[in-house]
């Protein structure tokens, strides 16, 4: 049997790190397939891997393993997970980084062992690559760890219902500047006003709804409701950063 | 069937877009070999990823696909594309990204459905990725759309003659801040002088012929002449930047 | 056969250089596995790409062919190499890139024949993956190129003993701000203090044993010790780069 394994890192692409878990997982399990995903999120930035991971897994084929490592406390008491969940596989530090597999779906999570041997700093190669290439192998996952009840999980974002509006926040701002929020699309009517940063905009189509320079709230392709500049940086344009308040006025009762 | 599918975008290394669109290439073609080619274009510069496919398809095997993405009017009323051209296949947004494509061979080409359900801001997930897939697959390029006769077409860069010059521009700034012409190798003289900001330099030979610091003219690896500095950037050295005229003195007649 | 195909440059991801490698790489070796380990190299750096390489290769399985080119003299008389070492292959430009290789096993070296019709300013296309397309093929070392017996050598760093006391130098600095040392773990006592830039820390466990903002030094994931600050950048808060001397009070005897 032989799976995907994806990767998703904040180790760069000017080091080695990357490399030396590829040929990890090569040497361990030489029929994977491996995927990079992203190997550039912000360095210790868990809540970014998370939302990250988060829409990424959903677009993969049943059977799919993903290695996940943002790990600011790598070689602390911090647990290291293996999950099932949604008949895919998820091998990642017990930080929040999979906070949105586990409430996505019923999951299966056990606690990792760290091998003999093992580095402290660098749990990616020597403690998650090996159980990613034993998991895409085929191994049953209660074989690689002691099940475990209460993986952490990050803080959700705030999403209150205020009257006829909906009040979330920022969760990600993306690498064209787009504002990515946790309103979900289909609690808005199409005819909403979405407020940030003292601005208010017209739920609009797309980027191309609106004339260059111009702020734009639109339908997002991830689930929920995004702000955009068109041809800019909505981020820059509107002084927005991850964790500012939106509000959206015409909610969908 | 199986076949190569190269990724062309400026989606970043940050994001999990690139990431989306594999999980939907893996999901639909299973088989498909998966190559990146750069996810760090500059975000919308259609110019730039124009520049760089039409260098890039021209090593691939025939059979690939390439999947193209610099999409800035997305969501817009721009028509997607899937071309067979020399042997190969592409699938981009209508805005020109094919440009050189077009250019280099006699192609057919077809205008893509938007299926219903896609996001209006995510084709390259939505619309380009289940093309590619399918293209892959062996579909025949008929099956995907309806003929479309007059692609969008970058505007040409400027080449003119004026006695025995050539007068070009720079077209692409590359990472190491060589400037790339659009003055063909085989149009100018061994012994010509190459002219920009103000400043002449003697067509060399490579990086190694003059000192350090000091800029050189050189037969391009892409086919066209360059302008480098030797262990430094001949962007900031020279202050040019793309669009600026260059004069090769002593054409080949 | 088919072999694996590692990919290691400062190509950078915004241009196509690394896509046409990859093309005359799938072009010449159909069935090869072609693995990024990293394209964000500084550009030219050739003592980053050697230490990235030094660690990497180790990681992969037998029969790897490790395509590395950090070439700033491309096109000088500088001679081009594929080298067999501890059952790995590697081809790579002859400046020292390989340094670690040669120095960690014994190697075969060839000189590598640049083809009619290279260019002169991209032996990544033009030499370098046509060899690594034939040793991926299965072709003998020595049917390649020329034997070569003197390889170029980077300097090695300094690592001398002054009494009780290693003395190193900082050999590479990683995308978290890390610094790595020449000291290797297992020649320091663990109660030992590591100084640098005029401060001293004890050797410490990793980022988890220190407050954050505070520097620690540990034993290092590559075989010598690093120094870190814990969720901030060592290179930063202590002012060091790439060659200053660190100090470790407490060698093994």
């Amino acid at each position: 049997m032989s799976r995907i394994i994806t990767l998703l890192t904040d180790f760069g692409t000017a080091d080695g790190y990357v490399g030396e878990v590829k040929g990890t997982l090569l040497t361990l399990a030489p029929g994977a397939l491996l995927v990079d995903v992203a190997h550039d999120l912000p360095a210790g930035d868990v809540a970014a891997g998370c939302y990250v991971l988060g829409r990424v897994w959903r677009a993969f084929p049943e059977g799919t393993v993903h290695l996940a490592v943002v790990d600011p406390g790598v070689g602390s008491a911090r647990r290291a997970l293996a999950v099932a969940a949604a008949g895919q596989y998820f091998v990642a530090p017990d930080n929040g980084l999979l906070s949105d597999v586990l409430d996505a779906a019923p999951a299966r999570v056990v606690s990792l062992a760290v091998p003999a041997g093992a580095s402290r700093t660098f749990h990616g190669r020597d403690v998650f690559a090996p159980v990613a290439a034993r998991l895409a192998g085929g191994a049953p996952l209660q074989d690689l760890g002691a099940p475990l009840s209460d993986p952490v999980r990050l803080a959700p974002a705030r999403l209150t219902v205020e009257g006829s509006d909906l009040v979330g926040e920022v969760i990600h701002v993306d690498r064209f500047g787009t504002l990515i929020t946790n309103i979900p699309n289909d609690r808005v009517e199409r005819a909403a006003t979405v407020k940030v940063a003292g601005r208010g905009f017209p739920l609009g189509a797309t980027f191309a709804d609106v004339p260059p320079a111009e702020p734009v709230a639109f339908i997002g392709s991830g689930g929920t409701v995004e702000i955009a500049v068109r041809d800019g940086r909505a981020d820059v344009v509107l002084g927005v950063s991850r964790g500012t308040e939106v509000r959206a006025t015409g909610r969908r009762s």
